[in-house]
């Protein structure tokens, strides 16, 4: 039996995770992949006050990983399936184990949202749903489309531009909707393309990429693109993983709280970008998280 | 004319500028003293996501400055003496200039509370009043007193233990209002001591701290200390900074705002420890910062 289960190791679950600690509760974290969350994988982490410089996603994951690891956390690799969070004792089903809990802290985050096109499965990790840290360095010299206009899209295309022949961000919209400090850098930029009003609706290849398709958001054009081992990077937003919380109302998907964090069962909170709110950045994860767990210890 | 004036240098204000800047915005960060605000003269910062291990107020408070004077925003050194923040244009008056800005950000923070006993006026910033991280050292193999019992006061105390012959810590409550963490460093540290329902009420000497008078809360019994050469650090609360915005109306005595961290006056916006709100820690005020900024850019 634990204080507090939190589920999710960003950076809202392990800011909640250092608070509970710090009020001497007895605090399990769950996190199916590894300490990080969505943040860690990024190429760059920007605009968190304090970051280093550079900051990656990886150097910012391994802080996180040193800070909590030690703070008195019990930290386990195992994936929340089902819970039950109604009453005084809830409990929190894994793919391994049911953990009980008098509060649970659900700071599970998002998963970028795959495109569903023809032809994505035989090229999905290896040319399409790519990680820009990881991946970019693989198509040097080749072409690179990013898919997506918001701040994280185009902060992944302007650093895998350095590797690029020509990076092409293909984006629905108009226009980008990215900040302006960004914007500013595609446009200073001599070898990224954008193309707008369009969506990319097909790919082809087995073992290496082929040909994109890409359909006009205007007029239903499509263009055909042949441009053999090139590859695809995705941010077409993200999907809130709620799925495991059934008794919760959602709010277009995500999980409504109160100044404290709170949701509308006693004894459970939500942090982080799975919470209905108007800012998502990493900063409102971290102070979510220390709320929550502040209220989760009173 | 700015966009975006910022008033404060802490982590609100920080967060903010950072935010302003990346949104393309014009933007004016006023700071009395440096960049960092209390957070920068603390021994140690605690809790804050993805801090360095060891981290102090200095070298976090480096790490804000080095981002942000490079972000694009114009940093001053100016107090801000009033405002008129009424109407379109909004003006901010410096002990050495006015500005004017479309937009306001109040992140102005708060200033350690004094005492206001006797004898403490000779003494100020040489035996009482002290700076833990700078002047810590100073009083190695003497004794030390800690005034106050909050989280910041116990985190000092710790430190200051380091240097202590014997460390006092005197507070005016039944217990210590501190995290669990703290609280079992302190029972485990064997030099410290604790003092409860008492206040310093008076201290006397010249050149150096000759006696502290220490009087009970509970029967008003007054007990004189000769503690020749002793150092005094004082935690006892903080006070918001709202002097120079008379237009706001406060509650117990901090400037309230909404979700989008606006005030009830148009394009006026506060973050930090300035706000009325539930929790203050350097992760609520960077988020503070990042929700004001956003919202003031749009």
């Amino acid at each position: 039996m634990y204080d507090i289960i939190i589920i999710g190791g960003g950076p809202a679950g392990v800011s909640a995770g250092i608070y509970a600690a710090s009020r001497g509760k007895k605090t399990l974290l769950i996190e199916k992949k590894r300490i990080g969350g969505i943040i860690g994988n990024v190429s760059t982490v920007t605009h968190y006050t304090a970051i280093m410089q550079p900051e990656t996603g990886e150097s910012f994951a391994t802080r996180m990983w040193n800070q909590i690891k030690n703070c008195g956390v019990e930290i386990i690799n195992e994936e929340v399936v089902s819970t039950s969070l109604k009453g005084d004792v809830k409990s929190v089903t894994t793919d391994k184990n049911t953990y009980s809990a008098k509060k649970v802290i659900i700071a599970a985050g998002s998963t970028p949202r795959k495109l569903d096109i023809e032809g994505e499965k035989p090229l999905d990790g290896k040319y399409i749903y790519l990680n820009a840290a990881k991946d970019g360095e693989r198509f040097k010299g080749k072409n690179i489309y990013v898919v997506g206009g918001a701040d994280g899209a185009i902060k992944e295309a302007l650093y895998l531009s350095q590797f690029a022949k020509t990076l092409t961000i293909i984006h629905f919209e108009e226009k980008l909707g990215c900040i302006p400090e960004f914007g500013e850098k595609v446009k200073s930029s001599s070898n990224i393309k954008v193309v707008l009003n369009s969506r990319l609706t097909k790919v082809s290849g087995t073992d290496c990429l082929e040909t994109l398709e890409i359909t006009s958001e205007i007029d239903g054009t499509k263009q055909v693109i042949s441009d053999k081992g090139a590859g695809i990077f995705v941010y077409a937003g993200t999907v809130p993983n709620t799925s495991a919380f059934g008794e919760l109302e959602l709010k277009d998907g995500f999980i409504p709280v109160n100044a404290k964090c709170e949701t509308t069962i006693e004894g459970v909170y939500a942090a982080g970008d799975i919470c209905f709110k108007q800012v998502r950045q990493v900063a409102t994860a971290v102070a979510d998280g220390a709320v929550a767990a502040i209220n989760a210890s009173i």
